[in-house]
């Protein structure tokens, strides 16, 4: 079965090529997080990732596809694992202390590329790749407003402006990527279990008198 | 009077002084927010002031020290405003309140300064005058952290942890130099109390049964 072999390598050395991509894609990540995304040139990104000046463009076109891949590297997982918990038959309280915790795990596990991109995305605006990255931040913000709203339906939440109380729980969430220590004594999860009782206390409706 | 004479013409000079100083600096803090600090050469900011080069230096001496005087440039008026609210003989739901308002006003008439802050402040933390910046950051959170605290023991508040609280505070609001829009349809202090609102009723102590 010469075929079926031929497949098989090609599956391998595809993951492999793929993985030694998202090296590439982590590398440029710190350095553009330490040294912002206009002074970094393609010799920076040929030094920190070790490769040859060709063997980086055999991985990636650019400067802004690396900025692209960045956004991709934690908004791609952290989609996946919000909308298999949107799917789940769960109290909405249950369900936004779930992606509390997987939001907050991203911002730990990808501390450099989220910070490259809450500093850098303005330049990717005016990028025709910008349309998808739109969408993958619109559907995540998504299935926080539909938690916070059906919620709301329910009598379990009570507020009035669903997009600024979306803004209250992300900006509480996010905004640890200034102050996030991933080797500090405070665990990620303890965070979004703190932040989510504070915000459940601050959203949920009085009960009946 | 010729003494008095001049000593008015030096104050009105100096004032003066004081205020191009300023433009600089607001100046500079829009260029650094656009392109990043380490990417904008000083050549950028003679041509993004219209001064000379020597007229540049005039005032101010170099790119480390315009860093260190655009963030004077919004904590100076916020921290002055959060002690003035601290003195006050107020209920500490009222005090947090009127600090967010104080902190929201902040951000949106300094919106480029706080994000070239929150962006490049690394890049201060080996200079000499980080010491400075960070005693009036500390300065800052401590009044929050008081307003907490005096909340807790007069049983108004209920939380564990008084930092993770602050942090929690303090993410909501600051994250708005993300999305915050001076021009756009909701207001500042629209922001302030509808996340203030969100956040007492996070912390209220439950009333007694």
């Amino acid at each position: 079965m010469p075929e079926k072999k031929a497949e098989g390598k090609t599956a391998r050395s595809r993951e492999r090529y793929e993985q030694r991509r998202q090296e590439v894609v982590d590398t440029a990540a710190k350095v553009f997080a330490e040294r912002g995304f206009h002074a970094t040139t393609v010799d920076d990104l040929v030094a920190a990732t070790g490769l040859q000046r060709g063997g980086l463009y055999h991985y990636i076109d650019g400067k802004m596809e690396l900025l692209i891949a960045i956004h991709e590297r934690f908004i791609e997982p952290l989609l996946s694992e919000a909308r298999e918990i949107a799917e789940r038959d769960e109290p909405p309280e249950t369900q936004l202390r779930s992606v509390a915790h997987a939001l907050m795990g991203d911002i730990a596990s990808y501390r450099d590329q989220v910070t490259v991109f809450l500093h850098e995305w303005r330049i990717i605006e005016s990028d025709p790749a910008w349309k998808a990255i739109r969408k993958a931040r619109k559907e995540f913000e998504q299935i926080i407003t539909d938690i916070l709203e059906r919620g709301r339906e329910e009598g379990t939440f009570a507020f009035t402006d669903s997009r600024l109380t979306l803004l209250a729980w992300l900006g509480m969430i996010n905004y640890s990527y200034q102050w996030f220590d991933p080797e500090g004594r405070t665990q990620a999860p303890h965070v979004a279990d703190y932040f989510t009782d504070i915000f459940l206390s601050g959203v949920r409706a009085a009960p009946p008198a």
